[in-house]
């Protein structure tokens, strides 16, 4: 079987056809054992009847010299499909790939010395039998096509059983020849067919070159309609099952962000519709590539934790701490997944929020108050303001975030993960200082040695040696750095400060962790090797360039930056402990103060919350357990206690690390035609993969031992990776493309065809402004007001309905899926409907007038 | 204008356009100045023909709004091209595009609301003039089509507009309408297309999917007859000239290997050939493209100089070093561009020579032998075999020289070239040894002291300071290290072994300037930037990268190695002078025994030589001034004895860098529709450009403090791009990938579609094992035998014949291109040709029949 492609025909094929059916034999409703030429009108000699019985009985051999050249028709996706009959050896091999009720067809063409003239035969049996190696594939056959005649034009009859293969796959004459009466009623299929041919002009196309098919049918096939669907239904009933499923899925869609009206109406209905799916959340994991899934999103939570954890605990004079940011991730973590409307989600701390503490504790310290009872009654209000907005609805305002919004937040955070792990990378860099100005001729003048302040104790009594080099030099004298500084030495020569190598193997480690990552998740779409073999690397794509670049590592064996977990359970301060009192150490006016800090963090949690979830929400992930924007605020309210009580950082949901959960999670389809793009056919969706990570992470305490073998940079060059994976998963970037692309480059986008291109660079320079801005806000101290300018985006957004028309928005700023064309949904597709239904109308009119102006 | 693609039709469209042509106005031969409405039959009322006139006049106006509706035409690349109307401001900012002779038609369809029934129009004007703006090149228009009808079916009337368009881009309908007589004539044209046109089924395709352009047309284009071809040349009779040269060269191509049966027929023949296009030689360089293969030759040549000049130095104890190898490379590259029949060769020492040097090196040692006299000797006997052989044509023998061995041979040269490389980094890497041992805690146990033997002079007289680190430390009883050798010291420390950094470094700009070198060049065909500017960055790919990071290592400060060429013009070896003379130091009867080493030699360097000119005079490189394999051959054996006499090494065809060179010197169409992959015209032929990289080759030595800031990691990777662009620009490759790819994702080569799956791994599994054999060979010192491997080669290319047809044969080992299908010719083309005949014979019969049985 070959890629698909759509297959070409000569005109004159289809006319010849035509004729053949008009003129041969069609044999309807046939009992499966009955032969055809006892059926035969006698106009055959006897004994030509014989030969001709000899030759279809031997079938089996004469099929592997036509058999070739059939391999071309195509395989259409129609669930009762034709499919050509193949030599008989690879029969079961694809009945996999195909769907649930699809019937072969069988077209047999062939040159024989004692006919005179040709012999077609069309039959279709009553019911639909197994033709035992007939056909390629082990699957009833209700249609056969026969043609036979005599020498010199095989080329001829070859083009005419493509011919015929093709028309057996079209939808509409499929239903035709199901229900034909008689031999007119085929040729009226035949007529119907020809109205709606598409030409090519002759020479521009060669008949054995492929035309690959085409990716999108951008307007919804007029020639299906409800009466075709019916029908299909008829053909393959089983799969109702999973269309009523998607069709729920389709009605919880639209009511998610409905306002009852009622108090806690929506969370009322968000756990409804969540309870439905919570037996299946469980079970929908069972496959590998959920492993694959843990263990990405278990280094990254846990290098994450580590990174905000250190960052917190510089802010906060270790009141919140590496230790407890761990500990954070994995309770909140678990508790979320476990409970919340979009399992999907994982949470972390984010920017935001750490710029605020940062500058609560500034404050407390100016002033003289107790932080973490402080922040305790922040979190306390924080977590009322919260029921407040989930007992009236407040989620239902995400369905102001469009497009455009929720691009600019996206391509801000992607930014910024891509702009940490290289400032990281950076930091590194500082941290293992190369010496620039080595001299390898200068050998002898570098050195470092230990110059004790204390002109007494000149002799050391320890000494340290020199652990695995060539040379083992142990002279009494020296001192190692450690034992030296303890003593009140310092450390005194032109080699101290530099540390060699470290540097730029880490710089090796991270560049070639991201190329290895961004080439084995491309690998899936190459060349080589098979569709399973490919599937597995891809899935596993993180988890084994991480792990070669371990190898690598451990190989070489210098002393790159390790990831190093906390391997004791106490708070990282000694001054605190794990409970937070609400009393005593402020005074009592503060629980009430802290309503004003309290608003603000109410605000920043909403908008952080609330946008990363309806990215996650995107109706292009085609999720069918449905979103729940009400419960999951609920979680992150009533979680905020928790986490003020126990003075554990406060968690939201993380854009990118969510994004490359789901990612990780794609489910594609298997039951899809040789070669052919398999179709993305939703997410992975279960809480199972989550649960599991943050119990990991919790546990990673216990598995410092292990975990120290992973290189830091090794894991920057992953979040590199999957900054730069989120950033591409935008339109905003095509359309940042398409700024630097000629026109005649550019990619068939759906827009671009209803979007004059002024306009489309126009938005996107518009969008490239704000991203600026919100980036100069993110980068300064202002982060904190950074909720309040996702508000100024929507009200940009707002604003740019004076600057573009309605239309122009609709396509570039509605939330409509772009990138597959399945996708095409909502008011746009209803949009283009009208139009197209009035050409169709037209061609069919004017169909006819043609036809009897040739006839 | 968009990208091309096939235009894509309904068939109602062109049986309505028939219906128009039959039914409408059809002028032939109108003057330019005569009016159409007033040639009009008068069927219509005088107000509307009032109507009419405005309406036609005033066309400038509503162009605007149908124009975008005609960009959909397909450019065919007829000379004749039918071009509709567009927007009047680009108008001649396409017309560089298009070739001379071309003609714009004009097709105009809209809709009036005065008419009551459509009003078609057909005009032919008897001269094509220009109509200013109505074209959107101001190129002359002969053939108008006007279509103006009442509303409400203007999607009709333009998918007329666009059947017209097609057909008139249709080189038959051209044909036809420009000597049509009557308006029959037309009608039969358009009969005669739809009697050829190729159909897609119903709703596999969506009119404004656009097809890309069938790369290539497979099968010979049966409707371009001569007739047709004859009306070709008389459309554009300016571009003979251009056909005439290439006729020329097709002719010359065909004589090059043929035998004359006189003595030195074969050369005076290639030295008549080239001497036609000496003066062009020069003058067809004048092009930026040959200032950036300058730089990039010129660097592969110099760094090659001295990776086999520091070889030869070992091998013969410097009796020839990096000096003789840069004045040799010089002088012998010099003289071979001004006098060689293909002056895109690079000379250069190769593997086998090397080989044969450190064996006769060793020999003469043995035996007490003056080493130079006795290959003074052998070079002067090489350079008498070789006259010989140039006499006796030998050079005809190349034609055994199949795809087969061709390809073995410069597989392995580019697989040596990849493996020099790494394994020169790997060498760096032990040259600048990393302390993989190093432990930053112990940073004072690290020392390196010199340690002087002689206990007298304990106290060091010059000090040497540490130049540039931050802490300056002068301590007075430091030596350093060169000194400290000097005086009979040792280093004394577990620090003096390791250099930190360098290796690493090394590493990183190797990597880097191997993807960067590879991403520019394919840049060529990325989606961004304008043509003019890609093309640019392409051509000047190399020098960018090697220039990129040369300013990286410039800017990072660290010692890497750098290309150090030798500054001072004196033999390597001071024992030896410039000229080696013939006798004195060896027995006399040393010139005749040097007789059994030169038929060695010979064998060696004709191979080694004749198999790199076939490889460089591919047909796929559609070079025009022809090959001089006699002249090429006479070259290098008369510069063997100069490098005999001067003591330099012996000099033949390099085939890596050879093929850089042409490579760098891709000529490619610049008249090419818009988004049309440009056409692959040829190789800029010229001796310039050799010329002065070996000029500046000789010149290096002056340029040595430029030349020192490339740091040798740069080049190595430079190499490694050298090698696998190489590699991949062979057939073989593409096979061996075939091997690992499943048969539904295989690419359409021409191959695939003649020889059946298996036979062709079998190939390609067989030149595998071959491949394995050479790379054993070439790895030994058995390296001296690899001529007769080559031969060998040839050999078992004689017995596969046993194993495969010769069909297959000639299908996967004829040096017949494959890549570009424009590239099919000769002995294939001759053979599908018939059966081609054949069909399309039938397929008009069957044509008639049909047409009779329909209408």
């Amino acid at each position: 079987w070959s890629t698909p492609h759509v297959p070409v025909l000569h005109l004159h094929s289809l006319f010849e056809l035509r004729t053949c059916l008009q003129e041969g034999t069609v044999l309807l409703d046939l009992d499966a054992h009955k032969k055809v030429l006892s059926a035969q009108p006698d106009v055959w000699d006897p004994e030509l009847q014989d030969c001709l019985a000899t030759l279809l009985l031997c079938q089996p051999l004469h099929r592997t010299t036509t058999a070739p050249l059939r391999v071309l028709t195509e395989l259409s996706l129609s669930p009762c499909r034709g499919t050509p009959g193949n030599t008989a050896g690879l029969r079961n091999q694809f009945k996999k790939k195909l769907l649930p009720g699809a019937e072969v067809a069988s077209v047999m063409v062939g040159e024989v010395d004692f006919l005179k003239k040709p012999f077609p035969v069309f039959l279709r049996l009553r019911e639909a039998v197994t033709l035992g190696s007939l056909a390629e594939v082990a699957l009833p056959s209700r249609f056969l096509f026969i043609l036979l005649g005599p020498q010199a034009k095989v080329k001829a009859y070859h083009e005419i059983g493509r011919a015929m293969a093709t028309l057996l796959t079209d939808e509409l004459f499929q239903r035709i020849a199901w229900q034909a009466k008689h031999q007119q009623d085929l040729i009226a299929g035949i007529d119907e067919f020809l109205d709606e041919l598409t030409v090519l002009p002759p020479g521009k196309w060669d008949l054995s070159d492929r035309i690959p098919p085409t990716r999108c049918l951008s307007s919804p096939n007029k020639r299906i309609s409800m009466h075709l669907r019916e029908w299909k239904s008829h053909c393959n009933g089983n799969t109702t099952a999973a269309k009523d499923r998607l069709s729920l899925a389709h009605l919880h869609t639209s009511e998610e962000l409905e306002r009852t009206g009622r108090l806690f109406g929506g969370l009322i209905r968000d756990i409804r519709r969540k309870a439905h799916w919570y037996r299946s959340d469980f079970s929908d994991a069972m496959h590998i590539q959920c492993l694959s899934a843990v263990l990405y999103i278990y280094l990254a939570t846990v290098t994450n934790a580590i990174t905000f954890g250190g960052m917190l605990g510089d802010a906060t004079a270790n009141m919140q701490g590496v230790l407890e940011s761990f500990l954070g991730t994995a309770f909140t973590g678990s508790i979320f997944c476990l409970f919340s409307g979009q399992p999907l989600t994982i949470l972390s701390s984010t920017g935001p929020v750490l710029v605020f503490e940062r500058l609560l504790f500034s404050f407390s310290e100016d002033y003289g108050l107790d932080y973490l009872e402080f922040r305790l009654w922040i979190g306390l209000w924080v977590a009322f303001f919260g029921l407040v907005l989930v007992a009236t609805e407040a989620s239902h305002l995400v369905q102001y975030f469009t497009r455009f919004t929720e691009e600019g937040f996206c391509a801000l955070i992607s930014l910024i993960f891509i702009y940490d792990s290289l400032k990281k990378m950076l930091s590194l860099a500082e941290a293992f200082p190369i010496n620039w100005h080595y001299r390898a001729d200068d050998v002898t003048l570098y050195s470092c040695t230990c110059n004790l302040s204390v002109p007494g104790e000149s002799q050391p009594s320890s000494q340290c040696l020199v652990q695995a080099s060539g040379l083992l030099l142990v002279s009494p004298g020296i001192l190692c750095p450690r034992p030296c500084l303890g003593r009140g030495g310092h450390l005194l020569g032109n080699s101290c400060p530099y540390v060699p190598d470290i540097a730029l193997l880490s710089f090796l480690l991270f560049g070639g962790t991201f190329l290895c990552c961004t080439t084995l998740k491309h690998f899936k779409s190459s060349r080589y090797f098979p569709t399973g073999f490919r599937k597995l690397v891809s899935d596993f794509s993180i988890i084994l360039a991480i792990l070669i670049f371990c190898a690598i590592d451990a190989a070489l064996g210098l002393e790159t930056p390790k990831l190093l977990v906390p391997s004791e359970l106490k708070p990282t301060n000694p001054m605190r402990g794990w409970i937070v009192f609400p009393f005593g150490a402020n005074p009592w006016w503060i629980c009430l103060a802290a309503v004003v800090p309290a608003i603000l963090v109410t605000i920043l949690i909403f908008m952080d919350q609330q946008i990363t979830a309806v990215i996650l929400n995107r109706k292009e992930y085609k999720l069918q357990k449905g979103a729940g924007f009400h419960l999951d605020f609920l979680c992150v309210s009533l979680l905020m206690i928790v986490t003020s009580v126990m003075g554990l950082p406060w968690y939201v949901s993380a854009t990118v690390i969510s994004l490359a959960h789901m990612e990780s999670l794609r489910k594609e389809s298997t039951a899809s035609a040789p070669g052919e793009q398999p179709e993305f056919l939703g997410i992975r969706e279960q809480r199972l993969t989550g649960l599991v990570v943050f119990i990991l992470t919790g546990v990673s305490v216990f598995m410092a031992p292990i975990l120290k073998y992973i290189p830091m940079p090794v894991l920057y060059g992953v979040f590199l990776h999957m900054g730069v994976a989120a950033l591409n998963s935008i339109q905003f970037m095509d359309r940042v493309r398409l700024l630097l692309m000629p026109a005649k480059h550019q990619p068939d986008h759906l827009y671009l065809r209803h979007v004059p291109l002024r306009r489309v660079h126009l938005f996107t320079f518009i969008q490239l402004l704000c991203l600026a801005m919100l980036w100069v806000i993110k980068s300064t101290m202002a982060a904190i007001v950074f909720p309040v300018m996702l508000l100024a985006l929507v009200g940009i957004r707002k604003a740019l309905e004076c600057i573009f028309s309605l239309h122009d928005l609709s396509w570039l700023d509605n939330i409509m899926p772009e990138h597959g064309c399945r996708r095409v949904t909502g008011s746009a597709a209803n949009r283009i409907a009208p139009s197209l239904l009035l050409q169709s109308e037209l061609m069919h009119h004017q169909g006819r007038e043609i036809n009897i102006s040739v006839n």
